[in-house]
């Protein structure tokens, strides 16, 4: 049966009308990128499977789809049953994100690329993840990446390049909460906790929005760590933001890290920038500011990043200063979908089976000169379902194409009388 | 050493300017095809290791990169070492061509596609060949394919749109070199060749721009092929094109596949379409007009394609007609990659470090808002490089940041001097 035929377990196809809203949002996030000096670039899909397990990504590098050595023989297959690593069957991976080629490929080509070196990359990544709603096996990542320096014109630029485009694509109402792990660490110290704990306290703090100050607070004692004063601080911090931290900043407030967030507070006036001391992120990578795109209709974030000096030049054994931010490409054309739009300037020519091919074609070929954009179909019984899945596609209007009136079809492209397409 | 970090073996990272060509030609491609009406689809990279395997892909099938199952146990490696059945490891593949996937998409989809559907597939597929100059284990390809036509409207919307996008990626001198597998048939069938010898027949007919026509009478005769005429008709046909079949049309050419083959020549004036009766097109699939993008300048073709009805309706046990096209992409942009200029309106703002991030941020988002692409270069003691680089990532024009000469930095970007960039 046809029903059976289906893309691989968490992975979809997409429909024109999917492909189009899609390049659309991809276009305006690329335009904004390079306007603001990013400079793209491109990896293949593949890395080989020594970089993909070196570390650097966490946890993400067990959900690898691990691709087969070519012309592999039973003798290599047994050898490796024996020797208990099945994984040397794999020489290659798919990547599982776009940091660990990021690294591979500054690596390789450090010496082609500007001193501070702004990439984009637009791209998708595997990961064998049990598939559930809104989480795939396949999606796009939109990540842009500051390599090479170290000073806050980095987050500056990387944050207003995914505020403007944010922006471009018409998403209003979108807040960027900003912290750094210096915050944290301070915060944690000034609680007692051990700083051999700080990463497993961390993992509590992150899951504030979803148990509340109670449930944070009840989770660290269960870790046995002192909570005196916690449920009070974390009371004082609520949506306190930038206030908290007045005349008479709190204790734990790391003075240094605070005034840099300060700096790019000042330096982003276009940008709702939100201080949160109790913003985590998940990944254990970053060494300083982290923020993440909030939008207040959603309870979760459209994209996030943050420093990560340390990371990026370990192909190359090198200390490289580098900070990233990566849009939810996937939730954000999830939020744009329903704004598809049938385009006035596409056109549907509806001919009988009988029109000359020859004059059908050149009416076309006059409209796309024009800049339309047109799709001939043939007229069929049910006209009413053939318009309709014609405004399902996009089309904005049609024209019915008379051939029958005369020997000599028209090839008046003028002569045409569009109809709007009801949807 | 830095220089042992690679891709993986046969496949390319591409750099900024590389990217951008890319990017450009594919956009242009894009939209020549939009325009034309087809309608652009996506699906994963990877498929189902059966459909894969049905036998649609040809000798492609033996180039797939094979995914592993996740969760392997050593019980199931075993297990297939035992039945001898290693590709039993591997549930999924990555694709080697874009028409198994559009067999396997129209199969899932079909009854939310128009009934005559023209799909736009842009994407990488991967072979994993043995790597040399111009051959890569992973590359674009831009098909067009018309589903559900069995008239030559599909052929003639084909060639239309792919001559369209020649033109606008400005790739003069194309022709189209155009044929049907009914007149090669019918010249075998007058060569007296058994129809059971046809298809190692084509395979040397297929080299005569190689090894000439001594060469094909040649390989015929040690085929056993009874060659009587074939060097005669062989010369005759050379390169008279239209003009050999004027009122005395040879008996070895079919007279229906000819006059279908008038008709598209007569549909597609703004075409150079060049009659070869001797053109093959290696695929086994091709079932009537087959057709392929020469340039004179070149010895292989820039693309090809032709009708294939019954391949695609196979996942859905129907006889579907269709037609398709595929640009050779990878050659066509290595045909475009030296006419990358700088573009006027991508500027570097070059700055001494000791610049004030946010006035350095206030004068970037100006000169954003005016449409200016922006790059900000802190200035080092190497100017004539740093510009040198700029120029080769495509940035047309700089100019210098003072921010010493007062207290209050100017974000005044109209008092910019912006320079041209030598390159």
């Amino acid at each position: 049966m046809a029903s059976t035929v289906t893309p691989p377990r968490g992975m979809r196809d997409f429909l024109p009308h999917e492909k189009a809203t899609r390049e659309h949002a991809l276009g305006v996030i690329r335009h904004s990128f390079t306007a603001h000096g990013f400079d793209e670039i491109e990896t293949p899909v593949m890395e080989d499977s020594a970089r993909l397990h070196s570390g650097l990504g966490g946890d993400n590098e067990k959900l690898g789809f691990a691709v087969m050595k070519r012309g592999l023989r039973e003798a290599d297959v047994s050898a490796a049953v024996e020797s208990g690593d099945l994984l040397a069957l794999a020489d290659l991976g798919l990547r599982f994100d776009l940091t660990v080629p990021l690294a591979r490929f500054y690596a390789t080509h450090r010496a082609s690329l500007p001193t501070v070196f702004r990439s984009i990359q637009i791209a998708p990544v595997w990961r064998a993840e049990r598939p559930q709603k809104g989480r795939y096996r396949q999606f796009m990542q939109c990540d842009i990446d500051v390599i090479g320096e170290p000073g806050q014109l980095a987050e500056i630029e990387l944050i207003s390049a995914t505020s403007a485009a944010l922006d471009a694509l018409g998403l209003t109402g979108c807040s960027i909460r900003i912290n750094d792990r210096r915050i944290l660490t301070a915060l944690l110290a000034h609680w007692g906790v051990a700083s051999e704990l700080h990463e497993r306290a961390l993992i509590t703090i992150d899951k504030l929005d979803k148990i509340g100050v109670d449930g944070v607070v009840t989770e660290l004692e269960g870790l046995g760590l002192g909570t005196a004063g916690i449920a009070d601080t974390l009371h004082a911090i609520g949506n306190a933001g930038w206030d908290l931290a007045g005349e008479s900043a709190p204790a734990w407030l790391d003075p240094a890290a605070y005034a840099d967030l300060l700096g790019l507070k000042a330096a982003l006036p276009q940008v709702e920038l939100v201080f949160d001391p109790t913003l985590v992120r998940g990944m254990g990578y970053y060494t300083g500011t982290i923020f993440e795109i909030s939008h207040p209709d959603l309870g979760y974030s459209l994209g996030g990043g943050g420093r990560y000096d340390g990371m990026i030049g370990r192909f190359l054994g090198a200390d490289v200063p580098a900070c990233g931010f990566s849009i939810g490409f996937e939730r954000i054309v999830d939020l744009l979908a329903s704004d598809a739009t049938a385009a006035d300037n596409a056109v549907v020519l509806v001919h009988d089976g009988d029109a000359d091919p020859a004059t059908l074609v050149a009416l076309k070929l006059a409209l796309v000169a024009q800049g339309k954009r047109v799709r001939l179909t043939q007229r069929t019984k049910n006209l009413k379902a053939l318009l309709a899945r014609a405004a399902a596609d996009g089309f904005g209007s049609f024209a019915f194409v008379s051939t029958a009136a005369s020997d000599e079809p028209s090839v008046d492209a003028a002569a045409l009388e569009f109809k709007p397409l009801s949807d």
